[in-house]
C-alpha cells in the first residue's frame, strides 16, 4: 500500500445521543485491498443527518450508538489499497456513498442501489464523513476535474439524487415537469430536468423567498401551492416529481398530470398518503419513487464540466469541522439552501473565508 | 356500399333506468366511409355493464337516457363504408370497442387509449352491442380465423385487458407474478403473464372455488388473502396485478413486491386509497393502472390460435338476447366466470344449445 | 368554411424535368373538412429537394411528371376545413408535413413515420410547399408562438430530424456523442443530442470551415475524419450520429463506440455498406436509423422557445419564390448551412432584405 | 472453509495444441474466499470449444498455451470458500461462467457481459471445465432443482443465450419471429421466444432434418432458406434473430422485417457483412448482438421447472471425459444437436448408458 504521510488519529464529529454532537479523536481508518483511503475536504450536510441529529432515527433505522454523520463528501487520495493502482494518491475525488454487495441480484442487474445488504455512510451502525479521514471503494471515489471545486464535488450527492428522480421521471426534451418544494433537492431535480431538456420546469413552494430563489438553479416558473392551485390543476405535466413530502403536495401533483404522465416521490413525509387510485389507473399514470442512485457521478461530473448545472452557488453556509452542530441547525431553516463543512481543503479557494 | 340483405330495423336490448332493461325496435345503423356494419354474434358481460345496471353510473359517466349496454363483441361484416374494400363484407371479426380521435397527440403518439375524444360502445352517451347490429370503424374490427369461436372472439376485450396489464407490468421470462382477484379479469391476467413467460403465478381469493377454477387459466398457485397472509409477504414478486379493487388486497400486493417491481391496478374499488408510499420510494416500486388497451386484438388473435390461450372455457353460462338481464344478473354472481349474450351466432357450433 | 379572402390561383415552382424549374399559375388547393389551407411564409431548403431537381429520382421515387418541390415549410392558417375549428383562421404555424393513414397498425401503435400509405409533401406525385398556399391537415398544423420566426418555425421540420435521431439514440445526461458531418443536418443533431443533456459533442467533417461553424450549433468540439483518426477510434462513445452518408465515417463511427452504444444512420449514400459485424455483437452496439418523425413538433417549439436551440443562424441565404432555383444551387454547396425560400412573410421582419 | 473429502489431483482434458487433446493430471483448484469448488457433472460441447479445438483460435483470442476447454458445466459443490455459507455444500448447481470484475462501470450498470476485464471458461487463458472439479464465485454457482438433470443443469449455458438474444429482439406476444438456423443455438432462441409469446416461430436451414426436428424445439414452422427465398422474403416479421453466421441468411432476414423489427445477430460468421443500410434506415430497422448474457440463470431455471423450456432431449450423445476428443468432432456434425461430456454425474440417472 503506497501512502502520503497519513497520522493515526484524527478528529471525528460524532452524534453522541440525539442533539448532542462532541468532536472526538478516533484512529484513522485502514484501507481495505479494493479501498482508498481519502482526506475529506467538503461535506454537504443533508436533511437526513438534521434528522438523525433530531429525532435519532429514520424509520426502522435508529441511532444505538455513536454516530458520525455526514455522507456528502468530496476530498484528496491519501492512500490506496493493494489492488489499487497506487498513482491514485493524490486525486482529487468525489465519493458515491454507496457501498453495494455487488453479489446479489439486484447489483448484478443494474440496480445495486437496491441492494439489500448495502452498507452506506451515517446510516446506522456506519460511521459517515464528518471526520479528516473516510474510506471508500476504489471504483466509488470518481476523480474530478480541476475546474470542480470541494463544495461542488460533494454536492454530487444531491445533485445525483436530482439525476436520479429525472430518470425515472423519464423526461424527454420540450416536457413541462412539475416540482413541488424549492428546497435544495427541488433545486437539483430542476437543474436535472433541464438538463434533460424539459423546456417548462413549474415549481412550486409555499415561500417566496425560496420560489425567488430557485429561478437560479433550473425553474422556467413558480406557483404557490394554494394560492396557484387552479393554474396548477391545469399544468397537464408530463412529469410531477415531489421533493416536499407533503400529502397535499403529492395529490394535487398526480392530479396535475397529463395521461400517462410520471410521479416521482423524492422527499418523503408520512409512511402512508391516500392516493387517488382511480385517477392513477383511468390515465394511466406512473407513481414511483427513488432510493440513493446508479452511475450518476460521471454523468454529474460532465454535467458540471459542461456547464449545465450549477452548483457552488446552492451553498448559503460554510463551518469548520468544530461546528457541525451549527451546520446541522443551519441547515434545518428553510431559507437555508446548503449548509457545506469545510475539513481538508484542497485548494486554498476552497479555505474557510 | 356494397352491403347484403340488411333489415331496416332491429332488436336492441336497453337499459331505460337503472335496473330495467327491455328489448326494443331500433334503426339498423348506417356505416360511415370509414366503418364496417357488423352483424352481432356474441357479447360478453362485463362487470362495467353489470354497473350500469344497478348503480347507474360508474364514477363520472351517469346513464341519463336509455342506453344499450354490452362492448365485449364478435360479429360478421354485412355491409362495408364507401372507403372500406367491399370485400370485406362476410368476414368474422372481433371488435376493438375504442373509436379514437386519431388526431390528437395522445393518438398520435401511441397512447389512442388515452385519447381525451373517445367513443366507447355502452359508454354513456354511446349505445353498446346488445342488439342485431353495430358499426365499427374497419380497422378496429378485426378478420378472426376460423378456429375462433363467436365466444372466444368476443373474448378478446377482456383478454385484452389482461395484455395490456401484463404488458405495463413489464414482466419477462421467468417472473413471479402476484395477482389479485380469480375472477374473469384475474384469469386474464394470469393467462397474458403466463405468455410473457412469467414461470409463478400466484393468484389470491377469498373463494375456494374460484382459486380452484383459477388453476386451469394461468395460475400455478393459488393463496387465501387472510390465511396465507405470511406467505403472500414474503413472496419477493416481481409483479402485482390487482384485479380485486379491495384496498387491503393492493396493499398487501405492493408489501409482496421485491426491489424494483411493478403493481398495476386492474380493478377499481374505492376512488382513493391510501397507499405505503415510503415502502414504495424506499423500494422503487412503480405504481400504475391500465384504462383500455393498444394493438392489443391483433396480439390476441395469435396468442389464441397458437395454443396460449383459453377463452372458450371462461364461459360459464349463455344467453338469448331476449334475456340480457338475466344474463346481467348471473355475471354479477362471484362464481360466475363470463356470460355470454348469442345474438346471431356465425356457425351451428354457435347456437345456444 | 370560414376563410379570409384568397384567390383562386397561386404561383408554384414547378420541377418539370430533371434540373429544370419554373414558375407556373396553379388553381389554390381546396382543404378538406379536417384541413387548414395555410399560406405559406419560408420554406428551408433540403438535401432531398436537391437531389430531386439534379438526379430527378431519389432511390425509388422517381419524378416521372412536373413536381413543386419543398417540405420544410411555416406560413399562416387562411381557412378552415368544416370540422376544424373556424378561430384557427389567421393562426401563425408550422407544418409537419406527414400525412399517415391513421388506420393501419403503425400508426396505431406510435409508428406513424413508418406508415406504409403515408403522404408526403415533394416526394412523388405529390405536390411540395413552394408555392403561394397548401393544405395539410389541422392537427399537422402546429401554432408557433410570436418570438419564432418564419424561417425558425420552417426550420422545425430538419430539428425533427435531429431530434428523432437523437432519441433513437437514446442520449442521457452527461455522454460523448459523435457526429459525423458538420451540415444543416449534423448541427441539428449536435443541438438536439445538447438539449438531451450530451456533454461532450464530438463533430467530424473534412471541411475546416464547417467545422468552425459548428461550434455554435451544439458542437463542443470537432476533429477531423483522417487527420485524427486515432482520437476518434480511441473516443469510447455513447452514441454515434452519421449525417454524413459516407462509408468510411459509418465505420469508424461504429468503431468509435464504447461497448453497449448505439449508432444512429441518419446521412444516406449508399444502399448497402459493409459493417463490422463481429464488432457490433461483440460489443453489443445497436445499428438503426431514421426516417421522418413523430410528435416533434410541440417538443421543437417549446425547446426553441426555452431557448435551448438555435434555427435562425442557421439559415446562410434567403431568395424569392422566383428563384427557388438558385436556392437548390445555393444549396448543394458545402459550405451553405440552410437555404429559405421566402414567399409570403407573416411579419415585416420576415420579409427579404 | 468447509469442506467434503477432496482429492490432491483431478483428471483434466486438456487442448495440448491444435487439434489434439490429451488427459493430464492435474491439481484440483482451491477456492478463494467467495468462491466455490464445484465437482464437474455434465459438460455440454459448444461450437466455440469445437472451434478453439479445430482452428487453435477465435478471433483475437489465440490459443498459445495449453488450455482445458468446455464452459457449459453443471456440478455439485464440494467445498466453499471463507466467505461463503458452509452450507451451501452438497447443492446441485448450474454455473454462469463469467467472472466480471464488478467494480468497472459497464458492471455497476447492469452490462456485466460486456466487462473489458472478464473472465471466461475456456477463453485463453483461462482453463474451462472438461475436468472433475472447478472454481467460481459463489454467487454465479445457481442452486437447480431435483427435477432439473445434470444436463439440462449444464444447457442453462446455451439457453441463456437464447433468452438472452431474445431479450435483445424485444420480443411481444404474438409476435412473429424469425430464425436462421436450425442448430443448437436456434433451438435455445426458438424456445426463449416462445417463452415470451411469440406465436409464430418461423426457423430455416438447408438441411431438412434440422428443419424437422426443430418443431420440438420452440419452431412452429421452418422454411428453406433458398426454396422458400419468396416467402421468407414477405413475412414482414416482428424480430429476426441469426443463429447461421450466414451473410445471405442475415441480409434477407433483415429484408424480412416489417417497419420497426429488430435484428439481433447470434451467430457469427465473416468479420464484416454488407448491411443493406438504406432499408435498415428506411424502415428503422435496429441491428444489435449479444455477447454472453446477464441475470439468465435464474430465470433459465424458473422457466425449466414451469415447463416452458426442454433441454434434455436437446442431448444426442454423451461421452465419458475421457472422450472429450470425440464429444468435440461429433458435435462439430451439423446433424448433432447437442454433446455432453458426463464427468462425475450427480445422480444414478445422469450416469453414461
Amino acid at each position: 500500500m503506497s501512502t502520503t504521510t497519513v497520522p493515526a488519529t484524527m478528529r471525528a464529529s460524532v452524534l453522541v445521543e440525539q442533539g448532542v454532537v462532541e468532536l472526538q479523536e478516533r484512529p484513522v481508518p485502514t484501507p481495505a485491498a479494493d479501498e482508498v483511503l481519502v482526506r475529506v475536504a467538503s461535506v454537504g450536510v443533508c436533511g437526513s443527518d438534521v434528522h438523525y441529529y433530531k429525532e435519532g432515527r429514520i424509520g426502522d433505522f435508529v441511532v444505538e450508538q455513536p454516530l458520525v454523520l455526514g455522507h456528502e463528501v468530496s476530498g484528496q487520495v491519501v492512500a490506496a489499497g493493494r489492488d489499487v493502482p497506487q498513482e491514485r494518491v493524490g486525486e482529487r475525488v468525489a465519493i458515491d456513498p454507496q457501498v453495494p454487495c455487488r453479489h446479489c441480484r439486484a447489483c448484478k442487474s443494474g440496480r445495486m442501489n437496491l441492494c439489500p445488504n448495502m452498507r452506506f455512510y451515517a446510516t446506522p451502525p456506519v460511521d459517515g464523513t464528518f471526520c479528516d479521514y473516510v474510506t471508500a471503494p476504489a471504483d466509488m471515489a470518481y476523480p474530478v476535474p480541476d475546474v470542480m471545486s470541494d463544495d461542488a464535488a460533494a454536492l454530487l450527492e444531491p445533485f445525483s439524487v436530482g439525476l436520479w428522480a429525472a430518470h425515472k421521471a423519464g423526461t424527454t426534451p420540450g416536457d413541462r415537469v412539475l416540482v413541488a418544494g424549492a428546497g435544495p433537492i427541488g433545486a437539483m431535480v430542476a437543474q436535472a430536468v433541464r438538463a434533460r431538456g424539459a423546456a417548462d420546469v413549474v415549481v412550486t413552494d409555499f415561500v417566496d423567498s425560496r420560489r425567488e430563489r430557485i429561478a437560479s438553479f433550473g425553474a422556467t416558473r413558480t406557483l404557490h401551492p394554494v394560492d396557484d392551485a387552479d393554474e396548477i390543476a391545469a399544468l397537464g405535466a408530463d412529469a410531477f416529481v415531489d421533493c416536499s413530502g407533503a400529502t397535499p403536495a403529492v395529490r394535487s401533483g398526480i392530479a396535475a398530470l397529463r395521461p400517462g404522465g410520471a410521479a416521482v416521490l423524492v422527499g418523503l413525509g408520512a409512511e402512508e398518503m391516500p392516493l387517488p387510485v382511480t385517477l392513477i389507473a383511468s390515465r394511466e399514470i406512473t407513481v414511483t419513487g427513488v432510493f440513493r442512485y446508479v452511475d450518476t457521478w460521471p454523468r454529474g461530473i460532465e454535467l458540471f464540466t459542461s456547464g449545465a448545472v450549477h452548483l457552488d452557488d446552492m451553498v448559503t453556509a460554510r463551518y469548520p469541522l468544530e461546528q457541525v452542530e451549527d451546520a446541522l441547525n443551519a441547515d434545518s431553516d428553510p431559507l437555508s439552501m446548503k449548509a457545506v463543512v469545510v475539513v481538508n481543503p484542497t485548494t486554498p479557494e476552497g479555505a474557510l473565508a
